[in-house]
């Protein structure tokens, strides 16, 4: 096969990336006197705000437990320890005691757990969830789990605070928000967002695997996540559209006209992975058609290169500020979307697009000189903002990028070798 | 006056833009059906969305009421008509029903007044009593003034209503804020904002105009807004920070050493033109050396020129996406406050500042083509949102700067005659 060698070459680039990038993280964001990581780490690794973000404490801890777990390399104490040391921390500080109802969690908090910050909204508890989960998974053994940590406030295991966190975000999303501390108001109806499925999704992906009878337990949820991305297909099946109705029809307004390209493509390759699990050939075709090319064509800058943040299906301007930046993890959700659909069809022109976006990406995120990637370039291609890790930047695009490309290319490699 | 000629030529600018500014908003802003004002206003001038702004709302009635007022050629009626449209739709739909305490107004509300979003802050609030007391100024007889608004749920005169809800604000800042909503949250303790001692000193300002008896119920207040923005005089002097604690300290992080320079400036000016009427030689002086020479030496963008939105005192970079841009606000803010500054001072280099911002003003944001400015520029200069009105960009700022501009020459120009 002549494309063997250029992707044996990715796969080389990739492997080593991966490699600097957890380097990065474990020597410069871990808070060796309480616990968790540090978020905001300036270009060279140096912590320039001690606040802790919840959502990247919790896809931290995620990270490093799938990597000991799942890639040999990587299956060592230090990891296994970071990942540990923000697990407790989670359990120690994310919830809070006073607001929200049971099981809410904090959006952000000092370097010694008290709480800054709480959203209205289920996301912290989602990243919550994909920690307890993936950590519980580092051993099989009940025994193991319980002792795995040793916190006052949590005696149950990982796996087991994971699930009655789970239980708490599908009632809250199901059957009553109201806990969440949003108010009705009558001119703000509840709204189908892209994010909500998308991430209940990818919870009943981390939680069923390998686990029948969890699979049991969480089988009409897939269904019903799949049902509501689905929605987000409009104007006659040629737009992604962030926002809709509960019933999937199109919002008046910019909340209804806006597109979010990179959202659209990690949406992608969500769907494409439950429908390949499910040997789903309809909804293979429409996680790539619709999931993908449709936000590639339409969120490529044709004039500078890159993904575009946000759009307005119309063409009018967006009115977020940044709606014309390049963030690298639209970037990072492209890439994972197109070598997933590659590895899968082997169609040529998918693969195409993988190299497109992997040359921009390569040549304009990754810093040679520190390590790690910038976040934010200019439509034109220059870094604006130079830090690693920020507020919503932490160690979760950039490694399961690298990490799911890598692991992609093994298995298209193997199976050219067969 | 060798200078004379060129303030000609600015006040003759300033005039023709505030006359194709007002004309806009007139002929493309006003909702005919549902009363109050469109915000969302293209390049062009068509309404892009119809969410009604309460802040912009609040602004507009004020902006019109103003002007109706105090420039000759702007006492027209169908501009008293459009100030009292404006306020009849605040009166009728601003205010919350269902949280927030009395007075709680709403941050966004749908084209026909319902509630779509209440932020847990004063600033809507603080809008509104702007609208009000400007609107009573129209006329100062009593039974005209309850007569102005024929309003079902509000029968008191403007005046009433504008003070009934300074009263509420006060007590929200100096007493209890619980009504807004906000949780105490054990990491996040009450700071001093540099937006609150200037929006109030704003108010008082407005409020005390030709009033003595509301003078006298204020004094108090407006000193305690003086020392609370001098608080953020930092770094020995050197620096204006937006945020500090509540006795006047440095806080950590990001948020204590960002840095607004729009904001400040604003602040000067605020200052100067209180200390200007109290007659304070030591205040004015500050004003001018902490909130104007300050912002404007660190926020000038020496390789693209203009200001920037944020900065980080200590050089990090901020974690706001827009912190490099240009935005049409703190330019208005920054010719109001050194045109003030000369006004009252004659130093040639306070002209020299003002020119060089008009310059940039005038060659980047002005649109030639429609009408009104634009708001949103990169860090180079380029138009990068188009539109004329969006949720934070409406009949306010510029209006403002242009008004206040005119007037400040006129008396300028007046005193060169005699």
């Amino acid at each position: 096969n002549a494309k063997e060698p250029l992707l044996e070459q990715y796969r080389e680039r990739l492997r080593t990336e991966l490699d600097r990038v957890v380097d990065f993280w474990l020597k410069y964001s871990h808070d060796k006197e309480h616990g968790g990581y540090f978020n905001c780490l300036g270009k060279d690794g140096k912590v320039y705000d001690e606040l802790k973000y919840v959502w990247l404490q919790g896809r931290q801890v995620w990270m490093y437990s799938r990597l000991y777990r799942t890639m040999e390399r990587f299956h060592r104490p230090e990891i296994l320890e970071a990942a540990k040391s923000g697990a407790a921390f989670l359990q120690k500080f994310a919830r809070v005691q006073a607001s929200g109802g049971p099981g809410k969690c904090a959006f952000c908090l000092t370097r010694d757990g008290r709480t800054v910050k709480v959203q209205r909204t289920i996301f912290s508890e989602c990243f919550y969830v994909m920690a307890m989960d993936e950590l519980s998974r580092i051993t099989q053994d009940k025994e193991m789990q319980v002792k795995l940590l040793v916190i006052l406030f949590c005696p149950c295991s990982p796996q087991a605070d994971a699930e009655s966190m789970m239980d708490r975000l599908i009632f809250w999303v199901q059957t009553d928000s109201s806990d969440l501390g949003r108010p009705q108001l009558p001119g703000d109806p509840p709204i189908n967002s892209m994010a909500v499925p998308m991430m209940l999704l990818c919870l009943v992906d981390q939680l069923t695997e390998g686990r029948t009878d969890v699979a049991e337990k969480y089988k009409d949820l897939s269904g019903w996540c799949v049902e509501r991305i689905l929605q987000h297909i409009q104007r006659d099946g040629k737009a992604i559209l962030e926002n809709v109705t509960l019933n999937g029809k199109e919002l008046p307004g910019c909340q209804g006209r806006l597109q979010n390209p990179g959202h659209a493509l990690e949406a992608g390759w969500f769907l494409l992975q439950y429908a390949l699990k499910k040997g789903d050939v309809h909804l293979q075709k429409t996680a790539v058609d619709k999931f993908m090319e449709i936000p590639f064509h339409t969120g490529w800058d044709k004039q500078h290169g890159g993904l575009f943040y946000f759009l307005d299906v119309d063409g009018h301007c967006p009115t977020q500020l940044e709606w014309n930046m390049k963030l690298w993890w639209p970037h990072c959700e492209a890439l994972i979307a197109y070598l997933m659909a590659y590895g899968h069809s082997r169609e040529p022109v998918l693969l195409d697009r993988f190299k497109q976006i992997y040359n921009y990406t390569f040549t304009h995120f990754s810093d040679e000189e520190h390590g790690e990637w910038f976040g934010y370039l200019s439509r034109q291609g220059e870094v604006v903002l130079d830090f690693k890790g920020g507020p919503f930047k932490g160690f979760f695009h950039v490694p399961r990028c690298l990490y799911m490309c890598e692991k992609l290319l093994d298995s298209l490699l193997e199976r050219q070798d067969s």
